[in-house]
Order: C-alpha cells, then structure tokens, then sequence
C-alpha cells in the first residue's frame, strides 16, 4: 500500500503540466475571423509596385474580388470552467479588443480577470478595427475618421470635459479621484485605431454571424459595442441568455426591447455621469431601453457605481485602477442570475 | 508514513489548477503597444459628426496631436518555460500578428506549438496593421493597397502562378501537392489586412523599441519581416542571438552583414521556390545576404525543405497542413544552438 501511494505520488508529481495558483490553465486558445462578404470592384486601371525595396515589381490589381466586413475573435478557454456559457466581450468605438487585455499601466485587464474566474472568452475586433481590416475606398466611399490627443482625455471623462486636455500634463484638468490611469495615457492613444461612420450594417451584420457561431452566450458591450449587442440580442433573443452593458453609448430600438425579455440584462455607470451632457444623454437612451425591455416582461438591474461607493471610474471601466473591483460586481451579478457553475 | 503519503496525494490533488497534458499552462499572458510618436496635424476645419446613431453631436477636429506609427504586441510565457530567450514572430507583408495563430482551417499554428515547446512567444502586428493601427493622410499621404482573391492564391504559391486563380473553385489550378489548406482560402482572405508602401522605415523604428523592449531575444521572421527583421538585427546585432528566416522577401544591406557574426541564422524555404520567378528572385538576394554574413565570420544554415524530403510548402508555411513538421524542423535547429533549455 505504501508502495503503491508512492507511486501515486510520483505519477502526480510527474505530470507534465503542473500548474502554480497564479498560472493561467488552458484547455484550448485560437482566433478565427466570421463574417464578411466579397465586394467585386470594376474598372481601375491596375498598375506595377515594387513591394519591397530591391524585390522584384509586382502588378497590382486594384479590380477584382475582394473580401471585406469580416471580424477577428480570439478566445481562451479555461481549463477549469466555470461560466455556462461562453462570455464575448465587445469593444467601443475608435477600438479594438485590446480594450480588455492588459491595461495601458500594465495590469492585468478583464481578458484575464474573466479567465481565472473560469469564463470561456471571446475578444473581438469589430469590422474596421484591428485585425478585422478595412475594405478600400471602391468600396467604403466614406473616410475614417481619427482620434486626437485631447479627444479621448475629454470626451472619457478622464478630463474635465471640453479644455481639459493640455499638452503639457502638469496643466491637464484630470477629473478629482478619476481612477483612469492618466500617467499611461500615451499607451491608451496607441490603443486607439481608425473608424468609419458608414459602417454600422457591417458591424452588425458580423456580430450576428460570430452569435451564430459560439452562442448561446453572455455578451459583455461596452460603449458604442452596447448600441451594436442590443440591435445583435433582438434579433438573436434565443442564444443572448444575458447582457452586462458597460456605458452603452445608445442601446437598441425601443420598439423591439421586449425581445430581451428573457435577457437578464446589467447596466453598468462610471462616475460623473451625470454631469457630463455627453453621458447623461446616453444614459437617458440606455434606461429609455431598460424600461421598455422591463414593460416587455423582462428584468434590468442598473447599477450607478458611486452609489454603491465605487468612485472615480472614467469611461474606460475596464482600464481603470479598481478595474479588478469592478469585475468583481459583475461575477457576482452574473452568480445571482445562475450563469456560473 | 502511509497517511503522510495520503496526506501527500491528497494534497496534490486539491492544487487548484491541475492541467492535463493538452493544456497550454501559462505562467502569464497580456499584450502592449511599444514605439510610435506624436505627429501634429493643423489648418485643417473642424466638423460636428454623430458618432452613433441617435447618439449626440460632437466635435471632430482634425488637428492636433496625433499618435502615430506604435505596434502592437501580445505575448504568452509558458509556466515550464525551455526557451532560453523569448521568440519574436514577425509577420509577412499585407498580414498581422494573426498569420502565426490558428490556421485558417482551424488547426493551432506556431504560436501554440512554440508556446507547447516551452517558449516565451511575441506575436506582434508590425505599425499600419492590425491593432497597431494606421495614421491619417494628414499624417501618411500615399494610398494603402489591397489585395484581392487572385493575388495571394497566384503570388504565394498556392496556386501555379499567374491565371491560376478562378472564381469557380473547381477551375482554380493549384499547385500539386500543395500544403496550404485551400479548402479555407476564404478564411485566409479574412486575414489580410491593407498596407502602405511608404511606412518601412515607421515600421523599423518600431521594431527597434521593441527589441530594446524585450531583448535579448530570437527572431522568426516571415516574408516582408524579414526584410524589416534583416534591417533590425543589424542595428541590434548584441540583443539578437539567433535568426529563424522563413521565406525571407528580401534580406538586410549586405554592407552591414556582418553584424550577425555572432547571430547564428537558419534561413528556410518551401517547395517551387526556384520554379517561381519572384520567389527565386528573393532567395537569391537571401543567399547573398547569407554569403556576406558568412564572409564577415558567421553562420547560415539553409533548409530548402523538398531537399530533406518535406514537400509542397506554399508561402505560408506556418499555415500549410505539415506546419507543425516544420515547427520541429525549426525547433531541432534551435536546440542545435544551444538555445533550448
């Protein structure tokens, strides 16, 4: 018996993979790009380009078959699981899925928070940003548009508002007690990417493809991801089985909320909402919604953070310094709506 | 004695993340942006755009101060790490970070298996794509290029060259014996990301922090990264200890070869590389290249894989079916080097 308990243990002992408390175990990781469709352009006159410096010149072919809308996901799945479902978190507008990953001070974002807590995750690039790639002009006819310095800083409430952003830090007007980690706001612009305006269908429209992929599911939306995952969740009611909506920037139409009413939903506000007109406005449409998915049979929790005594929070929650905290509320919403093991 | 060992057993048991042996096991895993600069745009007007549907006007203004030219970097540390220095894989020209991950017809590329081999990897996307973003024509004022379906299939050796593309894929001449997973081209289009022809040298300024970033370190190289990787480690031959050139489009200045004396390289390529005018015209340069680095006192090995009896390897040989058989060709050479625990 001693023999064989040391042989048990030796075999443990062996195992090729063993894992400390704080590693992150996996049972798979990968991406996959969904959606998409191909665009035929006609009529450009093609031309020779020397790729790289000294290779050899190459025809380029600006006419032909061209796929576009497509959308990027990568996803990681823990080991030891814990969330019934499968959780997707989408990004908001001017960005890409590295808004979830480490944060611009070098914390560990809620890509990684989700995981040790046993979600499968899925982190996405919307069409347009990142690695989803863009379509060119014979196709998108409308520009991108881009994002200065001051825009975020102001428009975030990381800033006070318009004017507080100055070049020179020591003369920022940073919100009092804001939780945004400011000393990195160089790494959050580098965050940053291009975005159109024209491009909503397409969004859309990939978003649905990725829902018939993974789903059923829970979908984590923050910003203009909220006003994309509501239009998703009507129209794909049966495989949402729950939303956490960070700062929706606008919510869903009005008219087909009642769709949600077997959605449990959380809406989720920073600090200052309501002073800034910029947010109390989106905040007016976001409960606007809440009450009609309510009317329609259906269940919003709302949560204000300061009131229950977490302060500070910029609009980039998940970036901010207490974002582990934060993550916290919403696994203990999602405990009390019974999508955790 | 035998409770102790029960007790040992037991204790093992209850570790909390016991992993199995397919489990990928991470002592961490994140992401950052390194690089870039400020570049100031004005004189341009001002408009009020609405950025989401519903939502409420605000001021777009062009000008100001604009990041620019960072990259982006997502990095997986195994816990039983065996590397002795992180591996950096760089991508080819038109793609991202996104070459390296799963292929396009769902297996694990090389990011996991070198993860599984117990190296600490970097995939990066190199700046204008992907996360890294791009720049406005403010800031850029040529064009990006876009690929449409004929050009890779034509140009990467999937299919036997020029006309071998057809909308019908029954009428698509592919290369005999071809590796590359076809049957997912679709998938492999969603990959592809425009470029720019006049931000190389934006490109290698990243590139550089990077390595000061993260280096010492091994690079893998792909395609157009290779030209970049080439340019780089002669500028930081000391942090470079070793070079893994997988169809290397065009190489470093010959003049500067000799950097590498101390940076063992294996330069690498596929099937119908000779037979294929452009390919043969970059590994000709990639062959001087070598030659000079020999001459200025340090080594090359080159694999041309049809010779040790590994055929049918298109351009993306990271992607083809046999990637994982190449991964060990690349590993066996790095533990041939010393540079394997």
């Amino acid at each position: 018996m001693g023999r064989m308990l040391i042989a048990a243990v030796l075999a443990l002992a062996a195992l090729p993979a063993r894992a400390g408390e704080d590693d992150i175990v996996l049972r798979g990781m990968g991406s996959f790009h969904v959606g998409g469709r191909i665009a035929e352009v006609s009529g450009r006159p093609a031309r020779e380009i020397v790729r790289i410096p000294g290779g050899p010149p190459s025809k380029l072919d600006p006419n032909g078959e061209f796929m576009v809308e497509q959308m990027y996901v990568q996803y990681f799945l823990p080991r030891h699981r814990k969330g019934k479902l499968p959780l997707l978190m989408w990004h908001g507008g001017g960005l890409t899925g590295v808004t979830y990953e480490t944060t611009p001070d070098g914390r560990e974002g809620w890509l990684n928070l989700f995981v040790r807590k046993g979600w499968d995750v899925y982190v996405s690039d919307a069409v347009e940003r990142g690695r989803a790639g863009f379509a060119s002009p014979d196709v998108w006819p409308s520009e991108p548009i881009f994002l200065n310095y001051a825009d975020p800083f102001e428009r975030f409430r990381i800033g006070d508002g318009e004017g507080s952003w100055n070049a020179d830090s020591a003369k920022r007007k940073v919100l009092p007690g804001n939780q945004f980690p400011v000393e990195a706001y160089d790494n959050y612009m580098k965050q940053t990417v291009p975005r159109w305006l024209s491009t909503d269908k397409a969004v859309v429209d990939a978003y649905l493809a990725l829902v018939d992929k993974v789903c059923p599911c829970v979908l984590l939306l923050h910003s203009q991801g909220g006003a994309f995952g509501f239009k998703v969740a009507e129209q794909r009611s049966d495989k949402i089985k729950a939303i956490v909506a960070v700062e929706s920037a606008s919510a869903g139409d009005v008219g087909k909320a009642a769709a949600l009413k077997n959605t449990p939903t959380l809406m989720l506000f920073g600090d200052h909402v309501d002073q800034h007109p910029r947010w109390a406005t989106y905040k007016k449409i976001d409960l606007e919604y809440a009450a009609a998915i309510r009317a329609g049979g259906g269940t919003v929790d709302v949560i204000n953070l300061p009131d229950i005594g977490i302060k500070g929070n910029s609009h980039m929650l998940m970036q901010d310094k207490n974002n582990a905290e934060i993550a916290d509320v919403i696994q203990t919403w999602m405990v009390g709506k019974g999508l955790v093991e």
